[in-house]
């Protein structure tokens, strides 16, 4: 998917939201653990209940990896039921060397179609650069996350006296503009550094929800005249209800949470 | 599988080898790509010819992944077929937040039986400890990567003077003594300084062979009491011969390098 193409989806509809498919057989509601497959039953449903609010679904391999190569299969079938109308991110958190990376790539967006895959940036350029290398893909790296142990290492103070993941993003925002950066919700005294940093490229932002980030803050900080944002939200959304009810709540849920996005763009003049 | 067990492995077989199994199907001979498992076949026929003088398989998910379900199926038998005479390596270079690794501990630990994941960093110490949760169980860090890309930010110096690497080290290092970090052999002026840091961990080695690390350095500059090196060799075995005879190749090229690590055992006194 191109920038215009995504910029578009935004507009159209209002709506920055990201919906993150975390599904865990545990969590999903008991009448589907018996279906042949499980995580893709709950997954089409959520997808039906949501997509008309959302601009982008975002697929966690951790939970589908959990069950093997039916995992695997499973998650194919999620990216194919999405279709084209979203854009699509592998949260897969991959990172390795080139002949590796070309893999990965291939498994993502040639044996898969994802419009972009989730990186670590921490063996560098060769690392991410085979990614790039598809046209109208998409590689978007972890920038500065949003859990407790971002504090282990995104923070160290260089030589130079900026944040580890300051400076990493610095270099980074010059390799392509089809690369996005994860910066996580609750750490909103980042995003003003980083839109100074970075003017141009997509921050992708987790944390609002069960991780207790601030959507407003993000928004007034983090956008650009793009928007420049996908703002995702996973277990708010998708075990909003764990009864046969769950797609409702889940696109209700999924409503109200781009209605105040709405809200938060004509506010900010965004 | 224990230290105490892995040392044992070591010692018996006065080797240090782990075999990278980086099946690329367009690398493997042509007779076997029609099989109905291409990868796991080939698999099968380097882990026999190798097995006598290797103490650790190591399979790279990428290769795997980048063939859908059935490859993420033929990563599962490779890894039954391994069987549990041998250290058992996923590369997967995972790195999340915490309820997702834990979902990844699951996939390399319990769907399949793993001794150890490949993992990034670059989230700290939440996105590690959920592999540490299982016993006997391994998390294989990246350290100083053998790539070029392991200079645009592993070498940034942080405030307090060392090299990023080295200060993520010198804080992981107490988190358990189940962690290993993986050094690459191109950086052997990295083994002094990173084995004066943590005298007791393990160091997994790749990059000799194909990449051009030199293994008479690595071994005098890395080793500890316990040996405390795994030095993986992948393309520069299980390619050794494009033909028929790949397997014997390979296992000729295996013993070449275990009689080569024996050599340098007995000449550094290890």
């Amino acid at each position: 998917m191109t920038r215009e193409q995504l910029v578009s989806l935004i507009r159209e509809r209002s709506s920055l939201l990201c919906v993150g498919l975390d599904t865990d057989i545990n969590k999903i509601p008991a009448h589907l653990r018996s279906a042949k497959n499980p995580l893709f039953e709950f997954n089409k449903a959520i997808i039906d209940a949501t997509a008309q609010y959302t601009v982008a679904f975002k697929i966690n391999t951790a939970f589908y990896e959990a069950h093997g190569a039916s995992g695997w299969e499973q998650m194919q079938l999620t990216a194919d039921y999405i279709g084209n109308s979203h854009f699509k991110i592998a949260d897969a958190k991959r990172g390795d060397i080139g002949n590796t990376a070309d893999m990965y790539a291939r498994a993502f967006f040639s044996e898969m179609d994802f419009d972009s895959v989730t990186l670590s940036p921490y063996m560098g350029r060769d690392s991410i650069q085979p990614f790039l290398e598809y046209e109208d893909k998409w590689a978007i790296v972890l920038g500065h996350t949003s859990n407790q142990g971002a504090l282990d290492f995104q923070t160290i103070r260089t030589e130079s006296g900026e944040f580890l993941y300051e400076k990493m993003i610095m270099k980074m925002k010059d390799w392509s503009d089809r690369i996005m950066f994860v910066v996580g919700a609750t750490k909103s005294e980042a995003f003003k550094s980083l839109r100074a940093i970075c003017p141009q490229h997509f921050f992708l932002v987790p944390g609002v929800g069960a991780q207790g980030g601030d959507m407003e803050s993000v928004i007034r900080d983090g956008h650009n005249s793009d928007v420049g944002l996908l703002i995702n939200s996973s277990r708010g959304i998708i075990y909003a209800s764990s009864e046969s009810d769950f797609a409702e709540k889940a696109g209700m849920k999924a409503f109200q949470i781009q209605e105040e996005m709405r809200a938060l763009l004509d506010k900010f003049g965004v």
